[in-house]
């Protein structure tokens, strides 16, 4: 490990629910890191901070401003947990102010962005820029991909992978569906990069999406549906099937198959909760995992942990297998659940 | 029950693997039938006739030739069992020779054909005519749609259905390619009856299909692929979602998911093929079903049950849900997979 | 197969619940044989199986009296599905007529009567007779019992094997308890059987049993407890663990596990009602088999097969492999269930 | 939270391969508690702590003697994770030195010992001491424990638990075995401490042992066994099985099941490596936890939290839902084990 002084000195951006996690984890649960900042405009987020961080190494120092926190000189990398719509400036700026970037998914959802984020970081060859698909550190899919890797299935040839959200009658993802980009780019772009991964980053030939709205009707004026299926075509005779729900009953049901010429994996089939079964006399059940957050608790720790080891092994190595999804990853993620979309809306196949 | 003079007398057509079954199952297990004549070309068939069902409670007559048998008297019913290519002509025999008929599916892979048997067994209200799709027999599909029908789930929107075979290296299936019809026709239309069934019958408005070679190049030459999925839209916004196989490692894997409003329900996730779990050094799992024959074999019993029940209750009422597959249902099937198959080989989303 | 002439010509004697399945059964599912006559001392028994048999290969005799029955020169073998207290003296009397016997278990609750059947049954060696112990019919204790003796799990040297029945609020079971033997006798004696038989029918030579009344208060007073569990130890090492209740909530959970030097096996972990699951906001879930009617149907028929099969191969061959447990198992048996009643009242562990 | 300067100030004692893990866990990962101290008296074990601790807030102060660790006047507790046979007088030396104990199970193998130690800790009401009872953090068992405490079961009356590893080819128990107390005081004493705590604490009447070598043949010579199982009695007509082994084929299977007069849980009965499961030609299956290290990771934490939780919020309080097994509870453990342990050897039941 490294001593004390060379630690990653890390500032976190954003302090909602996902952004508090990924800050606890780096200020208590990342030995080679230190939480050095933390930026939110927010009042209560910042004090959230101060109460909750300063058992950390070094009382992180708190900014209202992204700006402030890239002029600080004891901040080696950002690690963006704000709103979509904002990450690829953010990341172009974190580069240009000579930081390592980690960002929450996605990239953009405009491709001209996506490549634009791209052609500046290629400046920098030297920094390390990472895409949050969290899936890739959880241990049950890293379990996967490295049986896959082992020839334990022969030649993997079709994904199958879901995104399911356990039914929110509150509908918050409805009052979020203007920005969202819909629920191929938001959900169903996890379950792209996992059949990305786990075949071997073909090239996607071809898509076909439909959809329904079995519950929330709000979401119809955006032209989003609450319930979508996809396949996808990719070169070499590579095939994905996926789903998406924002209206499942027992829970995130989050999973993935992986069939090859030899065998076939799944990952997370049945989304137990724990390892507790509940006999009555409705049955033998076990409860599931009521969101991501439980489901993925355990990968996000992983995720912060691989990039600072991938950021201290030499930074900018690009390589995915140690330090997540790239900014090209990324880009072809957004590529693809945009075709989704566009075939949703059209009803035929769109060719890529 | 029936008094033994009243018994629903049936004709077996066709004693291959599967009409053996059938042929023992309407000799010895069903209370109301009994098996009064047995008919194929092939002499070995007509001896394993004569020595393994002369137990029944009639011997049954021997036939080599379907007219002969048709020209029985002492004949009600006529179960088929024969190649798919005989069907349409056989059924239509059979009705004009005033039996009923059971057909084995597909009724044909002709759209034309299977209008043609519709035409004329609309002659025929008297006469109960059923192709069979025997997952709806199936107890755990049953008990599904009961469920279903029960509000359990909610409102049914979107069927998951896969219909995989245990790869066979003699592959039998290429040999057979050329009049199979692909395998959305041989396979995927059994997943096509099963999403229909459980969705309450919707019409099919768009589908979409893809597919690959994984394993047996053979299939290239007659554009079939030994690994395909499909997606199908329903009118009021329903789904489906199939997949077929021809390669898996594990076994037979016939199972499928139906997801509401208000919960969902799989049938078979996990095709175990009994109750034992074995615990050794690779860890803990069930062996999985090897065939279809295995997997349904209560499912064959009680189509054959239900279909004299029907018989008996009052030919002809086209009750699907007692009595099984209509014939409209099976051209619906058919139209179904042929559009499969046109999006296979073009592409494109075809609109029905 | 056996010509009509040769069929085993067996008489039912009992037409409660499970007397009638056995008479279905017989009648109709299993080939060799032929349900030749049926006794019950009840009106209204009897009148059933005038109506739910008649279709069978004959239209079985119906007798009031059990000697009648015995006197029928037309009639191979008896069934008995009696009370208990009867099985000794009505094998006696079979055997003493000439008949092979097929005897629901218990053989006796007195070692002395089982003594004095098993001396009877010596003068008869060409007559069959077997005690009904089905669970070694089931398909899957049967596999298991296969792999076992192809050397899968290594040396077996312990069982764990239970027999739980859903709570019953009538508490049928608490006026049977007078004369049930209680639930070790009653219950635990199947288990008992099934370690024997996986274990390759060592001696039994100690046990301790425990218990406790959970529910039914009523049986304090016939020193018998709603919930039982007992350890047994055999010659040479092997140890077999026991669980019997009366009071299980989510359904009869009949299950077993056998434990090897080189890996282990259990059959009806998950006592599973078919092959459905349940996605809803309680969790997944499975029903479960609500009584040992449903979890042994299978068994019950295979049973019967195997039985006519043995006596049509030679009969008094004794082969427990295929034909069942012979009276010298049904004596271990209740000796064991003995054992473990006075352990339970003791509270000192009995040597056998 | 408390602020820095409120931190528990730990020093951890024994740094074997599970001291090394409590090392890190109260080094990163406790927000409330610093690692202050580490003792061992070996050179090497020093040098890990060097290395592999520098980056925790404080770098712990080494020391090779146990006395001058307690004499630091900086150090507020101490967590023993040393050999069996030194607990009993480190907790006592711990307590007269003012500092609070953590100590890995087993209190003492001898019951002069265990009370000597509880008559001790008495005259220290303000200090805490917990035993290392880690299955009631892990959050399985803990989830268990509070679906009881809501009443999910009705009343809870047989616990069914086990301890069994994976086969040790080396053998490394055997060599252990002249100190381990036997497997029933080395394996069972955790599954008796789940039994007590599940059940409510109820005493323990009587109990009954039995065992086999298996594989082991070492063992013969200590009087111990690779394979034991037990029954024990408690007060109120509640009941507890045990299954203890070193020989499982399968890895690491401990798992625990609580039956209650409504309804019953099992935790880890299928003791799962990760949410993957393997399709492949032996059928479908899961791997599973190779040792109690990977079984239980999470509930050392979650133990190592609860400690310093509970000794911030009032040390001495005992309260065992939140800190862990008591002295008390230790002792009762012991004490049962002892009995399990003579009755093995006697064949007899044993009354507490």
């Amino acid at each position: 490990m490294k001593p004390a002084t060379e630690r990653l000195r890390i500032g976190v951006v954003g302090l909602g629910r996902l952004g508090k996690r990924h800050a606890e984890n780096l200020a208590y649960r990342v030995p080679g890191a230190t939480l050095a900042a933390a930026c939110s405009p927010l009042q209560d987020e910042l004090a959230w901070a101060r109460d909750a961080l300063h058992q950390s190494l070094d009382a992180p120092r708190l900014y209202a401003d992204y700006t402030e926190l890239l002029a600080d000189p004891h901040v080696d990398a950002v690690w963006l947990v704000t709103p979509s719509s904002l990450h690829a400036q953010q990341i172009v700026d974190a580069l240009q102010a000579g930081k390592h970037v980690f960002c929450e998914k996605p990239l953009s959802l405009e491709i001209a962005e996506c490549e634009r984020v791209l052609a500046e970081a290629a400046r920098y060859p030297h920094l390390q820029a990472t895409i949050g698909f969290m899936r890739r550190f959880d241990p049950s899919y890293r379990d996967a991909f490295e049986k896959i890797a082992a020839g334990r299935i022969g030649l993997p040839f079709l994904v199958r992978s879901q995104t399911t959200d356990q039914n929110d009658n509150d509908g918050f993802f409805v009052r979020f569906a203007a920005t969202s980009g819909g629920i191929f780019l938001d959900c169903t772009v996890h379950d792209i990069d996992v059949a990305r991964w786990l075949l071997g980053k073909p090239r996607a030939t071809r898509v076909f999406a439909a959809g329904t709205v079995a519950l929330h009707d709000g979401l119809r004026e955006f032209g989003d549906v609450d319930n979508g299926v996809a396949i996808c075509e990719f070169e070499g005779g590579k095939l994905a099937m996926f789903y998406a729900s924002r209206t499942q009953a027992h829970g995130n049901d989050t999973h993935s198959e992986i069939i090859g010429t030899a065998g076939a994996l799944t990952v997370g089939r049945n989304p137990r909760a724990n390892r507790v079964e509940i006999y009555d006399a409705s049955g033998i059940r076990n409860e599931c995992t009521p969101n991501f957050f439980d489901r993925f608790e355990d990968a996000f720790l992983h995720e912060a942990r691989a990039f600072v080891a991938s950021v201290q092994n030499g930074a900018g190595k690009g390589d995915a297998a140690s330090s997540g999804a790239t900014l090209a990853d990324a880009l072809e993620a957004t590529r693809i659940g945009l075709a989704l979309r566009q075939s949703l809306q059209s009803g035929e196949a769109v060719t890529l």
